[in-house]
């Protein structure tokens, strides 16, 4: 059988790889999860379940892909961080994008038992990906403040809008009732309204999840006689903090060193 | 909170979107199959079971994406073509590789235990993915005849190798006794051998999974005195036949019409 | 003089090479010309000297690249139709456009004297280019088509406006005059206010410059007692014909075979 | 004429702009400059009048582009660099290298009889050219770092070859000689053959050409009663210092502040 007649279709292939030196970004979101989430049910305005099981998602992409210096996540979106440096796959963007989407929706649906147990999966999710370059530790960071900006912003608007419905107006109503209102209009709604201070609402939610390596001792094996051996290993961990500011990033300088 | 400061970031994501009437062909690939495989026991050289579970999988992809006319599956990879006229998502790379990659890995996980009832997952599966472009109808079939080439290359060569292997040879020595060997040769090595004769092996491991959407006739509801209603809807239906010669394009002109 | 410390910085270069089998065309187009023809008080609606300077440019560029098959060109703007098989400089884009735009200008300068002779060159004319790709012939001859549309469109609207202004109106009101006019109501205008009937007007107007290669029997030599010697050669020459019919390419096969 | 029938063709044109807050280099490089220096007799291993031409159409270019802060030449090459924040024709990497490489083109043709007064122009001399974007100043200055070593390494080795090549040597003895040979044994070879000092070669060749834009003083117009009337303005300058070191870097911040 000719397999050499056939193989000039391998030319073309185009070479899609990342600029050196950049920091690649790889952001993952939630196909129809609009749809998804009223198919199962999900609370509102935020699912504590579902967000756990995006965090662990993410955990695993990091134990999977040794160049991810951190990652966010917010809602149904996910962003992970490959170091500028990386060689991974060539850099080329298709791979990257694939080999993190493909990894994330995998485990999603593997570990959604154990985060929703009592909730059968009705439907397959679906996660659609990207790849963006940043060229300095600056602009990424803006890239990250960007997101959490959004998170803060989605999630006062979303705590109102969710508050009003299950008061009892309708979702129009609701909309209509926030239209061009300001964070502080949204804050004194919440309270004057339902008793909710907003700079009480959990920090998972206001903040979203940051996913970095810390250094954990974990018993790695026992032995003879039964004694626990240790190691400090780095174990990818999620936060709720702030970082938009500085504070973040001076108390931990080898994240995008 | 000032978002605006950092929505610029947004102008570094580059257009990714493919050449206006190309056939896009996304490939999937296992990453790490042969581990992947061999921690789940999968039958050498072919297993029926995760050969059954890949082509559910494309069937899903199908279903989810109208634009895809043809799908071709071997082993751990799986082709997809949209036809050249379709728009989905901007025809943005990036986008097309992460949504198919994505829908398959979570079907590969969500249909798993209904595929392989008795095996436990070990691990989450990944593939990673990539889109390439063909200008015509005719490259795109050099494209399928190149994949389907493969197919049997590595079937023939697979099936000597594991008959050898489970007649006590060492893995080693398989391969010596394969080098440079030929179709001729590797043939009679399985009859004389093992009493193999190679066109008799099914062609479901010869000529790997072609889909493709048929007409069928499906119950879509019962009547109230439960009657079945009927209708002809088109279904992703798989194939094991011979796509590189002329016939089946011949019987099947709508799919890349 | 450590030389090596230095080099990684070639990696930056990133792989800009065209899908192969395309039609690839080269635009180039004259930046500033508007300001560049009245400095040089080019005749106008159009100035013959500087179309045959353009097209003689235009061969010059076709006997450099022997794999482009047809220009064509209007005003300022030339396009250079490069065969789909052509392997040129890898198909790598900004090295096609580069070499063409930079033998087009540089014959501009070097030939102006030849055209213009009597006409000082003021200031160094600068062009513009890129490179598309169109996956089929019909594209290919869409793309062709658009362009000498363009063509009639522009010379049609430019032959009203300065013959308008050529009789004492000024732009502003020539241009009021033309908004919004039909094909029909532009040549009524010209017919009936100019005595212009506008398919009377040279066809290297209304058409453009069509350059394809033509065997012509050309001396090559002289023998030693001075009679000629001929061969046919192909040489680019110049036609003012319609490309939008199917005639022309009945006629000319050969061009995108 | 339908000409919006045609118009889709114009979907085909594929974004290339290049990555925000990069430093652009666009570099342009002479095509069969071997052959077109022995068309012209340029003088070995350097002629002064091709060099100070080369270095003439770089200021035009500079002058033409303001975004450009810097340029490098050596040689037949040339390489233009982009402000990180320019926003030039939309920072698109095929409009950026045409318009360089055809004004630098345009320039050297018409400039040539004022640097080569009594050499006629035989052919027309053709440029191609490239845009790479680098993430960060350090890597642009490794980018300049390199193409200045690479002039010292090639302008050693050529002094040296026609330093043989004029003393009667074949060019093939004269490459033999120098194989594998080091900066070190050049020098030597030129001191005890030659009499050549290297370091005393002038700078123009050794270190190749810096046009940077300085700060002059110049006569704007005269008064009434004739008086001089003078601005400072910012001019295209032509310098042969070394750029690898720091200082003068430190000596010019303002270049790539």
């Amino acid at each position: 059988m000719a397999k050499s007649r056939f193989e000039y279709v391998k030319s073309f292939e185009q070479d899609d790889s990342l600029l050196p030196q950049c920091w690649i970004v790889v952001r993952i979101d939630g196909k129809g999860f609009t749809k998804f989430t009223s198919a199962h049910k999900f609370e509102k305005p935020n699912d504590v379940r579902a967000l756990q099981l995006m965090d662990a998602c993410a955990k695993e992409v990091m134990r999977e892909f040794g160049d991810i210096r951190i990652a966010y996540g917010e809602s149904d979106e996910y962003s992970f961080i490959f170091h500028k440096s990386t060689h991974m796959y060539g850099r080329r963007s298709s791979k990257l994008v694939a080999l993190t989407v493909s990894c994330f929706t995998g485990n999603y649906v593997r570990l959604w038992p154990q985060y929703l147990p009592n909730v059968t999966l009705q439907c397959t999710p679906t996660f659609d990906g990207r790849a963006v370059c940043y060229p300095t530790v600056e602009i990424l960071r803006d890239y990250l403040s960007w997101r959490q900006a959004d998170t803060h912003i989605n999630n006062q608007y979303n705590t109102c809008f969710w508050a009003l419905v299950k008061s009892g107006k309708t979702t129009t109503e609701a909309q209509a009732l926030l239209k061009d209102t300001q964070t502080r209009d949204k804050n004194e709604l919440l309270f004057s309204q339902f008793n909710i201070n907003y700079t009480e609402v959990p920090e998972q939610f206001r903040k979203g999840s940051i996913v970095v390596r810390q250094r954990q001792r974990v018993v790695v094996k026992h032995g003879e006689d039964g004694t626990p051996v240790e190691r400090e290993v780095s174990v990818p961990t999620v936060l709720h903090v702030d970082i938009i500011g500085n504070q973040f990033w001076v108390d931990n300088p080898q994240i995008l060193s």
